[in-house]
């Protein structure tokens, strides 16, 4: 997320290529530093109004949508809906799973450190995830410096004893890869974070089934600005602590943004069902890989950059072999490892994140895939036009 | 909030008297623990379809709503509707504030707690506001054990010299009362939270013009469900430290209840202005000023307890003296210290909130006066049905 690195603070001096600016001036920095999931609005605007919703005033008044539920704001319509999509994509299991609504999964994350942690020791948790990892997950853990979990970074490296979280993302962000647990201690306590284990990016390859998942809609249909996510969780006790802390930190989760998620994952999941109906998965993942192959054609043709190669895998949702397309691009600056491909990109009007901020070197940064298309045009216009510096140089 | 304090968790052995539980069993505890402000209902059904608003599917996908502003986050529309109807009702200067919306006012007193704190102190700074304080100050500051501020109880009894934060609720949850700050040290940094700062609980006397204000669009309009609250913050650097917590805690809030709280303050600026429509302060005013003179009436029919006075201020958006008529009924059970009001009214299936919990005693109770109809005649049925232990007793 941009403003998570302060990108927006900087604004005034770098202007946003953000459509919300109005008409596009070419000749500003194209902004794919953040995942704003921009490129699906085509699918959104195809079906019309298939997908509106309504609110009158007299409307959603109560703080309450469930009170007999263990997550008593949690709109039944919501939970039907996503249990019916996780089904149809037969991406994750969700019999035997608690369902918690959050404003998106960010506060997902924090919901499960808070559940999960101890709160008889001494000294708070150690949570770890393998380097490069999610940029957000040591500000996350560490920002208002609490004395139940502390962030203590690679898990590839991580040796001490005792209790500690692991995050696993999966498929990765920011390198796409498929990924297991890393440091496989007795006292593990496992979140996986799966906002893009779906169709559009990845082979379905088995309906995931761990303690802790989490998913959110901003990646899945492209709705960022609804924030809503939501976290299957086996256990009662973790499920009732994640609510505890959605109850302290915003008293439940807006249900307008609720409704509107529940109406649009209807919509998707009618769309695989419906042969008469465009697959949102299809056209997405169609989408995808033209960018990544357009891309890919770049990369190979300045000999500059090198992009990671994913495997062929059996999508079981698709029904064939099929490889990865992310919703980022890892890229690699070839050369030494002095090497700062943020600031190479950015000389260029490319803002993208630094492999740094990702536990990574600045040989790497992470470059959305999501954007509109007009931005991922001018993108790749900017990239093609970048040239290895002759040796006179 | 009922769920804070885990009546939700309890939910299955109390069954709650709320209505998606489905027709009404009228033997059941009638929940005025919370503050759930459903008797505005009535309003927003009179008015029909003026606050209807449709979304349809290829709308507010990306994270951003203004890239060019402080708070990237906030809909352009909600700003101009929250800074309007400031204006109409006069109870505060926006002018020279930045606006921060939160997800609610709860996410937004973490956020102001985060940007107040002290990063280069080695202590944690003291949090305190005045006795009864709202029940979920102290869970608010301490729930994930910050490093960055600790709560430290009743402003009166807080003696420690260096930096403090003191919330002032004012009016003030749990007992209407119109406060000032009360530790006035040197290096005391002052959050307002004025939630209930609105004409229908009290007099409007002043523009208020503080540093940091809090709103909640729950207690004004009703709309506890939408969980849209904001902040009105003078300092440039406060509004961006805060805009920074909501970034990392949630990424921005949710549109669709951005969009559909400005609707719903649009129409309420509207109903002020337009004398052919039914002012919508006048109204609820009126609500409230009938539950309160019926609950004195059986409160001093039955002589068991004791309801605090408001002195009669010029309010000047009415433009005539009134009492207040706060939220909450602040309930007092005459008798010894020992006496447990929360345990008296619970065997008579009234479920109201101890005074223990707002740094007060036993023999108060917090009571929302923002129920149902039904609900509030109920209540008075049973609490006109308590009887004064006789001696033989």
């Amino acid at each position: 997320m941009c403003g998570t690195d302060g990108c927006l603070i900087k604004s005034s001096s770098i202007p946003c290529a953000t459509p919300e600016n109005g008409p596009r001036d070419t000749s500003m920095t194209i902004v794919l530093d953040h995942g704003d999931p921009t490129m699906y609005e085509s699918y959104w605007r195809k079906i019309e109004n298939k997908c509106d919703i309504t609110f009158n005033g007299y409307e959603l008044l109560s703080y309450f949508a469930n009170s007999k539920s263990l997550c008593w704001f949690l709109e039944s319509k919501l939970e039907e809906e996503i249990k019916r999509l996780h089904n149809v994509v037969e991406n994750a299991i969700v019999d035997d799973h608690y369902i918690i609504v959050g404003t998106g999964s960010s506060q997902l994350m924090q919901a499960a450190l808070y559940a999960l942690s101890p709160t008889d020791e001494p000294e708070p948790i150690s949570v770890v995830s393998a380097a490069p990892f999610y940029s957000s997950y040591p500000e996350v853990t560490d920002f208002v410096r609490s004395g139940l979990h502390k962030w203590a970074g690679d898990a590839r490296t991580f040796e001490k004893d005792g209790p500690y979280i692991e995050f696993i993302t999966s498929p990765n962000n920011p390198d796409g890869v498929i990924r297991e647990p890393v440091v496989n201690g007795d006292q593990g306590k496992l979140i996986y974070d799966l906002a893009y284990y779906w169709p559009q990016y990845t082979a379905i390859t088995v309906p995931a089934n761990h303690d802790v998942m989490l998913f959110t809609i901003s990646k899945c249909t492209g709705h960022a600005g609804s924030r809503i996510g939501w976290a299957l969780v086996k256990d009662k006790e973790v499920a009732r602590k994640m609510t505890k802390f959605m109850e302290i930190s915003t008293i439940g989760v807006s249900k307008e943004a609720q409704l509107r998620a529940a109406r649009i994952l209807e919509v998707i999941s009618d769309s695989c069902l419906d042969p008469t109906l465009e697959n949102f998965f299809e056209y997405t993942q169609s989408l995808m890989t033209d960018r990544w192959q357009r891309l890919r054609q770049v990369v190979m043709a300045n000999d500059i950059f090198v992009l990671p190669k994913y495997p062929l895998q059996y999508c079981f949702f698709i029904k064939d072999f099929r490889e990865s397309h992310p919703a980022f691009a890892w890229l690699i600056c070839k050369g030494s490892e002095e090497e700062d491909c943020e600031k190479l990109l950015k000389g260029h009007k490319i803002q993208t994140r630094s492999g740094r901020k990702f536990g990574s070197d600045s040989r790497n940064v992470r470059i959305s895939m999501l954007s509109r298309d007009e931005d991922f045009n001018i993108f790749l216009q900017r990239l093609m036009a970048i040239q290895r510096p002759t040796s006179d140089n």
